[in-house]
């Protein structure tokens, strides 16, 4: 067994033992019957999601999905855990650039790292799209797909939040974590189709939302089997294979899931083709965005945000039947305790 | 309801249904022990596989693997299922040609696809690989990823095999069928990882063999995110993005399936890398190879092959470990009755 395989049995089985001991202190004499959406205030948003789950899992309904069709798919940053001050990746990216940096004593005088080095974030802004590129394929190619997958793993076990202090996979959604389930005991296949990259995201997101590496998808870098002493690694290259947003989510959805979702959830403009997609198809189905109003809680933003930028979703939600999911009106939880 | 999603119903539903009535019809007093691989010859080839399989799944055993990984994966040209006298998708893309040839009156006298029109095998051939990416740009873009599955279905419906007449589903190998039923029995998932076109697998991998969609991983087309009559659609374009063969098996595998195998089935040196990468990992692993013995019942071939050509794979199993399947030996049967 190696070092990742022990590290993937470990996290869950960590992740594991909070949950039950959880439950075990929690365990009251007589079993309720629990509500599957309880951090979901009760109302008009909970209604419609469990009216959708109600009907096509219905075998007697006109509108009866079978099980191998009831795919669902989620954005990740904003709609299934938060992406302010700004997405994790980036923060992921800040923390490795400075890790990295006596290793590249040019960096002190070559932006954008020198923005990065000296927390400059108006100048980090101003590198651009090319800046961030820049950034993202010194910090996540150079090394080996097992290799990076130990440092997005020992980042995820030391990292805080700047302002919340918490661990990032804990600034996870609870209610969100609670639809997933939720359609996951309805016999829904969930996936995860988002713009951050894969291999980012895979190495925690079984222990976190019960999604495996396969039903992950994102953008991504490309790699190549090289033999190393005699071993063969995945070398991750300095090359953007796929960037997986806005209208490259269906084609990321018809490449990697091969069949159109009854059910996906975003929180900004880049999910805006995927739930267009996933709801112009026969029958029913469901589009659900994630909207931010909550100041006090998480953050407040939309129209305006650098992050999850969110107009025509706004706009376009009513006339295409989806769901504006008011975060500080019908989340009773942001975070899970 | 689509005709594609009726379609998809119907099969796995007759095949539960049959299923069914064979367990009713068969059901004994006591229960007998069913062998899951009865089509494979008594020996040490399935001695070799039910040994594998036993000590990953025992929880006693320090090789015990945990069931999120037990990932197999498998080839599936010369693998799954027949590629005699040529890759089942060459003559998919003949049939097109032929059947396409009265809107491109212009094909009668341009190559390669003069040399289709009059059955010319050596003209096609001489057109080499180039030819043969012009032959699979004609016949596999310009329409929608869902038309395309359409014009898949009608093809798999209505053609036949030349030489045994029967239905391409029906060329499948049932020893390797009971493989792949016996590794979920014991609770791996399963992919397909094939040089062959997802969008020409995944119409019927799961009523042939159990195998959804988005576990189907292999060459794809480009597409694109179009609104058609404000419709939205995915269009097939003329252009690769992706084939999957030798060394780009485990990237693919990388990409979509984020974890590695612990056991991989091939038939060629196409698959070489994909043994290679899986069984080099950690802890016990399996590369299981189908050699074509078996010029009676299917076809016998390897080294000079132009199909599933095998010579590194044939000189280098032993060394590591791979177990090779002599199919005229092994294998009870080949079909499925």
């Amino acid at each position: 067994m190696n070092k990742y395989q022990k590290r993937f049995i470990q996290i869950p089985g960590l992740a594991l033992l909070l949950f039950l001991t959880a439950c075990a202190s929690q365990q009251p004499v007589v079993k309720p019957v629990t509500d599957p959406l309880a951090s979901w205030t009760e109302g008009a948003t909970k209604q419609r999601i469990t009216e959708f789950v109600n009907t096509v899992t219905d075998k007697t309904s006109p509108d009866f999905v079978p099980v191998n069709m009831r795919i669902a798919t989620f954005d990740n940053d904003g709609t299934l855990w938060a992406e302010k001050p700004t997405y994790f990746q980036l923060l992921f990216i800040i923390d490795r650039v400075k890790a990295m940096a006596a290793e590249h004593p040019e960096w002190k005088t070559t932006q954008p790292f020198q923005a990065v080095l000296e927390n400059d974030m108006a100048a980090m802004k101003a590198s651009g799209e090319h800046g961030l590129i820049e950034l993202a394929m010194a910090t996540h190619s150079g090394m080996t797909t097992d290799e990076f997958e130990i440092i997005v793993n020992d980042w995820l076990a030391s990292a805080r939040h700047p302002t919340t202090g918490k661990r990032y996979p804990q600034m996870v959604y609870q209610p969100m974590l609670e639809l997933l389930d939720y359609l996951r005991a309805n016999e829904f296949t969930v996936f995860i189709v988002s713009g951050g990259g894969m291999e980012f995201m895979r190495p925690w997101t079984q222990a976190v939302y019960g999604i495996p590496p396969h039903q992950v998808v994102g953008s991504s870098m490309e790699t190549q089997y090289e033999l190393r002493n005699g071993k063969p690694v995945l070398m991750r290259l300095p090359k953007i294979h796929f960037i997986d947003d806005k209208e490259t989510k269906p084609v990321a959805i018809n490449r990697f899931i091969g069949q159109r979702p009854i059910f996906a959830g975003g929180n900004s403009d880049g999910d805006f083709e995927m739930l267009q997609w996933t709801t112009s198809g026969a029958g029913k189905r469901f589009g659900l965005i994630v909207h931010h109003t909550d100041a006090k809680r998480e953050w407040a933003y939309d129209r305006e945000s650098s992050e999850g930028r969110l107009v025509r979703g706004l706009d376009e939600a009513e006339e295409n039947g989806w769901l504006l999911v008011d975060m500080a009106q019908d989340w009773r939880v942001i975070y899970p305790e």
